[in-house]
């Protein structure tokens, strides 16, 4: 019997969007960081979802239910925001074990609460369940121009490669929950630059490049020094490997290369490397300048 | 220790409700079958979103894969309906076991895609991740015209309560998750009728029932006798009590009472009360005439 670990997460989301035939209302479906749809106006629709699970994304004994709470909308939010859009309403589909504390719950969707009024984001409605462990679905719509969200498929030969933040070891300083997603950063950029793609760092920067690299069919070639590290992440193989930093990956075309800010606010905005060719590939520059391809391996579900 | 089974369901969404303001986008909040957002023309959006867990809302070993896919994406069309909605794009999340085999999930994707394709939703995204049983999540957004969302708190003083369907031994006969969606009825109905209050039958009649009364502070009395009941639901019990028959109840004004058509193609629409007073309340008329309160005891989470 083949089994979902053998077929993997990107197989099993391209057997996925086979499987669903998107109408003529949809601009992009199943791919990117939300799906864009003709809206009413001059706006688009985004739409995207995020599942939490625990024991997989947070543990119940190391994160409090507040910074739960937080995670299940910010991440989302950051799915809005590398869209170029800004979010507006989200649903809120909680299980939980009939044992769990009232106080528990309560925490939680203070947490959500909290980052619902950071961001203006409207929490209208949702599901509750009884499950065997907690499960929290977060669905969002957020806005953007008609025909301006920014995909991963837009980056061409010549663009320069940017990362916002510091990355690597999210998980074990607890930033994987407490996160900021980069909304106003993405807001900034997209007012006075031409972006080509963007993507938020989900699964780690490695799988994140592959992600740009597929759906633009060209090769991101990076330079492995200039990789940001964070304290906690300590080395380039963190950086690349670790996942949930949930900051921002864009492409630029090379003539607005030098116009990006070296940092937005206490956000540090580093050019990491350059798109050098058509075809699918991830490539990365040594010290020694010798030059390796990068095999696509952050956060696997499965 | 206060646990959510001890608060039950109902106080539950209350307590969230309470926790999430909502901004001046937002029509009808936490509390209906889906939110209603002001649009971007002439429609308004509909945004809802329900949760199936392996082990409550199906059994691995009774339900088929199609099945499951089916009712987590009608499931949420019915809430649409149940607006007077039409529904247009949906997200899913699935958290599947890493042991899950592909066929079972390819099985869950066509029931998805089917049901997808019968009522003209496009399944646009989601999230796909590991969790230790299945748990599908699905986001629906639907439009309705501006200010003609029909809720559940617009039932008046003399209105008559109408049912579709025949209700009752859902789980049982596997209806459940088979069912058809009443779409298509809505439609038919809020062409021809002022239909003041409806709701989707999720919890079952009795606790239904109450969820008008409530929403539309009146008192609902309800002949017992003219509860129309399925051939699996067998008694009234059953189908006051069983949940998940997702047929439609609704409210319409006593003069346009006579025009309700007794069935809309296949399915009986039958008459089974009326609205007597202010003041929340269920009231069930028993064969010999006398009157007793219905207590809200239909299917429960916690």
């Amino acid at each position: 019997m083949r089994t979902i670990a053998s077929l993997g997460e990107v197989r099993l989301i391209q057997r996925m969007s086979r499987c669903f035939p998107s109408g003529s209302s949809v601009r992009v479906g199943i791919g990117d960081d939300a799906a864009v749809l003709r809206g009413m106006g001059r706006d688009d629709l985004l739409f995207a979802s995020d599942m939490l699970i625990e024991g997989v994304h947070f543990q119940h004994s190391t994160t409090p239910a507040q910074w739960v709470g937080w995670k299940a909308l910010a991440c989302n939010i950051s799915d809005i925001a590398a869209m170029g859009g800004l979010p507006r309403w989200a649903v809120v589909s909680l299980g939980v074990p009939p044992s769990t504390s009232v106080r528990w719950v309560d925490d939680l969707y203070r947490g959500l609460a909290r980052c619902a009024k950071r961001y203006d984001v409207a929490i209208v409605g949702g599901d509750t369940v009884r499950a065997p462990r907690v499960v929290v679905d977060v669905a969002i719509v957020g806005t953007v121009r008609a025909g301006k969200a920014i995909l991963r498929s837009g980056a061409r030969l010549g663009d320069r490669i940017f990362v916002t933040g510091r990355l690597g070891g999210s998980l074990v300083s607890g930033r994987h929950a407490r996160f900021t997603p980069r909304l106003a950063e993405t807001q900034c950029l997209i007012r006075h630059l031409p972006i080509h793609a963007m993507i938020d760092l989900s699964d780690g920067l490695a799988s994140d490049l592959w992600q740009i690299a597929r759906a633009s069919q060209v090769t991101l070639r990076v330079d492995d020094a200039r990789i940001p590290v964070s304290q906690a992440g300590k080395t380039v193989t963190h950086a690349l490997m670790d996942g949930e930093d949930f900051e921002l990956l864009f492409a630029v075309p090379p003539r607005a290369a030098r116009r990006v800010p070296r940092s937005i606010g206490q956000v540090p905005v580093t050019e990491i490397g350059v798109v050098t060719r058509h075809g699918a590939k991830v490539e990365l520059v040594k010290p020694h300048g010798h030059i390796v391809p990068l095999i696509p391996t952050g956060f696997k579900h499965f």
